[in-house]
């Protein structure tokens, strides 16, 4: 049953997103419509319909509303990261700005965001607050690794400090949204956001592995991309190697990119961050105790292997 | 008594905004504050402070938040429109994007944008769908403008339909949103709402005049900006010579800016777009005769006349 409110509840906020964003302004509708149709693993809105069923919610589309809201952040973020990055590849298409330039990336970035909370609207000042906060967080994040990336330096406190707000955050606030839409107590409100936020971390962290042993044609995307910025989690993760790389990149020489990925693959680093993933899983893991057993349960216990075991 | 309430309202705007863009993350606080301390004519808090007034509320912190918002959304797309204008110069200084680069812009004007939802959250639903839509048609508005400006067509009916959605409707949010708060009846509301509508047509004809024929130095930005983009008001405003000026801007001469300029000043166009400026102003004029008299009103009245007669 839980389950079957699952799936329904992620087909409602496929065709709420579709929804949300058509407008005469033909540029924004389309370029909209190319990046929230290309897939995504939907994990956030996800994450915010399973705390509400295991909170006991049985009325999926008082949640659908903030789970899009949840997956319209993240897309909007990706658009914007996109012209920072420079990328021209995402979910295996041509990102937006590569298509349709750099102002109108800029703008439908900005439609996506202001979207979001026309789907907040319906809900209470706490749950707005919530959303709010988590944007704030998501912005510093990606300020924190972009101040970092340029100043070629990236520490593990510092790397550990962009993921919890780059990714972690917005994962916390959507278990926290359902939560108390289901209206948990305090207690489990803050389990199932202490289990999204650890679960976040997780995404992030294999997010930052896959980026230097992924297959591109899986992820619809380069690999390299992060390392190449002087932001991947390696840098972060393995002191020695971090180094030896950061000089490289300091002399810039054709093959360095894939130098780089080579010698990190090597060092030993990926095997760190995969330990730290599994760190962070098992804190995921351990925050459900406090939930009670459900089908939602069971599930929120298989998405975190789920995200430990992608390959994309 | 009205007035000393609304200058009260103003500086509690300037102090909100500064405690609320404060961060740890030194780039996002000094660059907000960089923008949100350059001055501003604040003519959009000022607008929903009005509306609150002169439809009978009494406790201005009430609006405090919201106001805050309303500006804070005007200098989020400032910060992105000069990104994407390649502006170097705004209020006398130079433009975030020219001192902390393109993605600390681009991740600046995000900040801000995620803030205005969280100066909204205490307010009900109704003000927050008011925001949320301004903002979507703010978005389609700057769409609207660069989608014309690429193709080197603003007609008439376009030009009405970038200043309605990208300047208009956060003017007529402002109005609309305090005079709910004031518990408005519904005529009172949309009085309001026209007024300010009106004049936020006729601030940005104004504006466009001003890109035009203002001095650079009292504007604090240079001339010319928007006509040698294509999409200054004139283009629109003067069927004759805007097909000159766009022939020229094909050419793309040296000086072909100041060229425009030079002939838009002489061709008329300048007196026509006054024009329309005085008949918007006259509806706003006139939608306040719906509005019962009071120091507010009669400052809402005078407001129109400085938009009107400003020279910066």
């Amino acid at each position: 049953m839980d389950m079957q409110l699952l799936e329904k509840g992620l087909s409602a906020v496929e065709e709420a997103m579709m929804a949300i964003v058509d407008s005469d302004v033909n540029v924004l509708y389309d370029a909209s419509e190319h990046i929230l149709s290309s897939g995504g693993k939907r994990v956030r809105p996800r994450v915010a319909f399973l705390a509400y069923l295991a909170a006991g919610g049985n009325e999926i589309e008082q949640v659908v509303p903030m789970a899009t809201a949840v997956e319209m952040v993240h897309t909007a973020t990706l658009v914007h990261d996109d012209i920072n990055d420079h990328s021209v590849l995402r979910r295996g298409r041509p990102t937006v700005h590569s298509i349709w330039g750099r102002t109108f990336a800029l703008l439908t970035g900005d439609y996506l965001f202001a979207k979001v909370y026309q789907m907040m609207a319906p809900y209470g000042s706490r749950q707005n607050v919530i959303m709010s906060n988590a944007c704030t967080r998501l912005v510093e994040g990606e300020t924190l690794q972009a101040t970092a990336a340029k100043a070629g330096e990236m520490d593990q406190e510092t790397y550990k400090e962009v993921i919890s707000r780059k990714t972690a955050s917005l994962f916390e606030a959507a278990a926290r949204m359902g939560a108390i839409q289901a209206g948990a107590d305090e207690a489990l409100e803050n389990a199932l956001a202490e289990y999204a936020y650890n679960l976040g971390l997780t995404f992030q962290i294999v997010d930052d592995i896959l980026d230097i042993i992924g297959d591109p044609e899986t992820m619809g995307k380069p690999i390299g991309t992060d390392v190449s910025q002087g932001r991947g989690v390696m840098v972060a993760q393995n002191g020695h190697a971090a180094e030896m790389v950061l000089e490289e990149t300091a002399v810039s020489a054709p093959n360095s990119v894939e130098q780089m990925i080579n010698d990190l693959r090597e060092s030993g680093a990926v095997q760190l961050a995969r330990f730290q993933a599994q760190r962070v899983a098992q804190r995921a893991r351990e925050a459900l105790t406090a939930v009670p057993p459900s089908p939602a349960r069971d599930e929120m216990e298989d998405l975190i292997e789920q995200v430990l075991n992608r390959d994309s």
